[in-house]
């Protein structure tokens, strides 16, 4: 019997904030329909499929701020939201430590068939999201985007722990990151460990860019939230930074929320 | 803590039949983000919430016939899918035996993000499904809708069992309604209990006479698949209906599965 799946779910879309939370690599998800990608359990269970512990910390922060979310519900192994059909990478044939023989000899019509299935829904169901919520909250949205990131890459032990991420407007993640710095308690950098260069804001582009909002995209080191407990503690304290950020970024959102 | 909720499940698009199925009414689930809409618990598990038997059916067929099938993701309630946001009854405040208080004095906002986060995801899915599959199956697809009514409709018992249901291109119901009369094993009807004046043929109208494809919504009486044995049994009777109808009106159906 083939499992159901979706390519999007909805968490909070009452939430009343003027924020919309998006989580593209929540789930490690691997549908029979596609069938054998051909990696280990270790693999399939590993980063390589999912960000680990970021579907935590969004509905942590989705309840911290009252805001809606949406998290994509596949592995990014079958086809990763958070790159446009265009990009290379949107169907990985190699992570940083798995090759992914099921991707390499995908056919022409495979390869279009995952991005119909899974990418295109997605964002028709962000989309969708912002515009309902758009309807319904006062003053502009911003989009924040959560994922996290290995302690330890291609051999190299990583010292961020929380980074800020921007595509053209960089405002919210300057002032996200500098009201980490100045609290101190977390060792935040911007646009580490990935930037707009690597491709990595395909979804900021796509719905707060084009539209005028302001976004970040927050990565957070997975060492730090690989319990329920420790997700949730770090969900309230980034919460506290973006209301922080967001005060000085939007001078109205303290009393929009 | 809220449910996570989807506005569309796949299951099987990897099947290799020319066939897409849709089940618009397939749950009843109230996801707490749309409020209390002010039903008994009777009234949110009867058939004003959902058609009950109608996704075991469907999975039925899609097993039966190797068919992708795409399926709703809350009650019919919220929003129903078989119905343009701009049919009077898309949000129904009144249904056959029950009011729906929750829905009666809804803001124009709330209505529009009804349609915004139920409707359009789920359209731009089965949308979305229906391009993937065209792109890996031969020839024309066709596309078959899965229901089910009561036995009994404001005091009266309803004698059909089996109903096809067509908008403007009727050649595969007739042909399937054709089939059953001569099988003689169930009480078959063209355009019963409901037909398109009626405003149920939204989705054949949307995915399959825009396209030039062949369609047909099938009603089933909903005692007759009350219980998954009897749903599966059902799948496979009707399976064999669809296989046959569709070789009268698809010559090449027959090669092309």
């Amino acid at each position: 019997m083939p499992t159901p799946w979706s390519p999007i779910h909805f968490e909070r879309t009452d939430g009343r904030a003027p924020i919309v939370l998006i989580c593209e690599h929540a789930s490690k998800l691997l549908p029979a329909d596609f069938g054998d990608i051909g990696l280990t359990e270790e693999a399939r269970a590993s980063h390589a499929a999912w960000d680990i512990g970021a579907l935590d910390v969004a509905r942590g922060l989705a309840e911290a701020l009252d805001a809606p979310l949406a998290h994509a519900g596949v592995s990014r192994l079958l086809y990763d939201c958070n790159r446009p059909p265009t990009a290379p990478d949107c169907i990985p044939g190699q992570s940083e430590r798995f090759e992914v023989p099921g991707n390499r000899d995908l056919s022409r019509a495979d390869r279009a068939a995952r991005a119909r299935l899974i990418h295109d829904p997605f964002h028709a169901g962000v989309a969708a999201l912002i515009a309902a919520h758009q309807d319904r909250v006062a003053g502009p949205l911003t989009i924040i985007t959560v994922h996290t990131f290995t302690p330890v890459f291609l051999g190299e032990p990583r010292a961020v722990q929380i980074g800020f991420l921007h595509d053209e407007n960089a405002a919210l993640s300057v002032a996200a990151h500098e009201a980490e710095a100045k609290a101190g308690i977390y060792a935040s950098a911007l646009n580490e460990p990935y930037a707009a260069a690597d491709g990595v804001t395909y979804s900021l582009a796509r719905h707060a860019e084009a539209e005028g909002r302001h976004s970040t995209m927050i990565e957070v080191r997975n060492d730090l939230v690989d319990t329920a407990e420790a997700a949730r503690d770090m969900a309230r304290h980034l919460a506290d930074t973006l209301r922080h950020s967001m005060a000085k970024v939007l001078p109205t959102m303290e009393s929009a929320t």
